[in-house]
């Protein structure tokens, strides 16, 4: 599959820059920015493979990706004052990225002989998320997944529509469908700013609940 | 163990209604809730699993306490405002689920043919009180069981109980001992509001330390 | 290695007291101090073990350096007045200590055939500094080893000063290497105050890159 590796390349830097990118927001130091770009580009990966019993996980064993990580990091520290200008085609590098992502992690429950739609959920959405979830818990935010923006629902949708594919158009079609469909999902959402539904509490709710 | 098994629903449904509650609270969307929820019911059990190399994770594979916590946090989305009235019913089902969780967690040392106290407590603990760790450092919080309340000391005391009577009463009944300690434990302390110690520095104190 | 063996207490109790402190600073509870205490000692091995498979981790099959940990504790619980007064002792014995778990990293990548630098300097950094960033998350810090001090970088040192001299002096020798490399690596940067760069962003261009 090599344009999902060409992808996965592409996917890898992105995540690495947003990585970088938060570490230098954070004013991290910089082995700090290595780490949190590293990190946040095969976090999700090493996650999955930890929690699935694939050790060690794959970004040891064959460290291209972390290397990937790494040179962007450094590109971003050197060049970060140029990258302001392409804001958008980063949003764009992290959206590939979280298709391949997913499609990865889905492809792994499909090559695990795990046939239920939970665990190629899990595992797309884990892949897809991880690594910005570890980004967020190290420089203490509230992961932004859980927040704001259609994003891991992009991720879900992509993994269904492998799921319930792959039975007509084989599992590399589907794979590339699962990739196409969060991409375009996470697009549409970035377009258009859409989030989904927060249910607020109001003050006194929030105190009969916590005090 | 079909009682065990009652409560291990009611105690999944009870952490679900925890994480869900703390998500809105943090006004994460409606992804972030039902994940918030769904970790804080089964990340203890999964932590254990992959801590003690059973891969993949029986939450995973047997995908039924995912299904009641998803269903559990859709209940706090729709009526949450219905919820505030049954408060104390919500601590008294957390409680539970300790109970049962660390009876869970002590079992799995006893299958696995771990004869140690040590590992013992440590499974217990981890199953008890692991989602909740995850659950307070996903929403930026210091985990609430490292801080406050007698809840760690009660699954500390159930499985010494599950472990000090095994020999006596066998596996079974001493499984059903370490879920009741650890059930009135955690209950007498909720009722009296009893707190661990604090060893509070004072400000030269910490300035001598940390500066 | 009966010399690493002493050290590597040293070093474990270093850790564990660096752990209990911070745990009183943030006012934790009697359970809490203990927890940050153990998981700060210990929390780097048992990251390292479960992310190569070797589960279940050392620290609780053998819990023999859970117990040093808890032992001081509980000495930092009820002594931390003395303490205070030997304060760059501390800072000394945690160097001892992440010099000791680098080496014990750096080891298990030898003993596991891992042949690549880059496993290597994962095991030994992960060992070394792993305890102390689920120290910081666990209390709502970044975790100081991205943000200041030479000490990841201490860690890396020393790891390359084994991987490129085992082949000539045995592995017994290089891991001695790496053990003096990272500590006084790590005592000079204490000395002089030695920082990695950090490169600012200034305010202009954080609102560009995330509003």
């Amino acid at each position: 599959m090599i344009i999902l590796n060409i992808f996965e390349t592409v996917g890898t830097i992105a995540f690495a820059i947003s990585g970088a990118l938060v570490g230098m927001k954070k004013q991290l130091d910089f082995f700090g920015v290595l780490m949190l770009s590293v990190t946040t580009a095969v976090g999700g990966g090493i996650l999955r493979d930890v929690i699935m019993g694939n050790t060690p996980p794959m970004a040891l064993t064959d460290p291209k990706f972390c290397f990937i990580s790494i040179i962007s990091a450094l590109g971003v520290w050197f060049f970060y004052k140029q990258l302001i200008k392409f804001k958008n085609i980063i949003l764009i590098f992290d959206a590939i990225g979280l298709g391949v992502f997913t499609a990865n992690g889905a492809n792994m429950a499909f090559e695990g002989h795990y046939s239920s739609l939970f665990i190629a959920i899990f595992l797309g959405v884990l892949t897809g998320t991880g690594g910005g979830i570890i980004r967020d818990i190290f420089v203490q935010e509230i992961p932004m997944v859980f927040r704001k923006e259609i994003y891991a629902t992009a991720s879900i949708l992509g993994v269904m529509a492998f799921y319930y594919t792959k039975a007509f158009v084989g599992a590399q079609i589907a794979l590339y469908s699962c990739f196409i469909i969060t991409l375009v999902v996470r697009l549409i959402a970035i377009k258009y700013d859409m989030n989904l539904p927060v249910n607020v509490l109001n003050q006194k709710e929030k105190e009969k609940f916590f005090n």
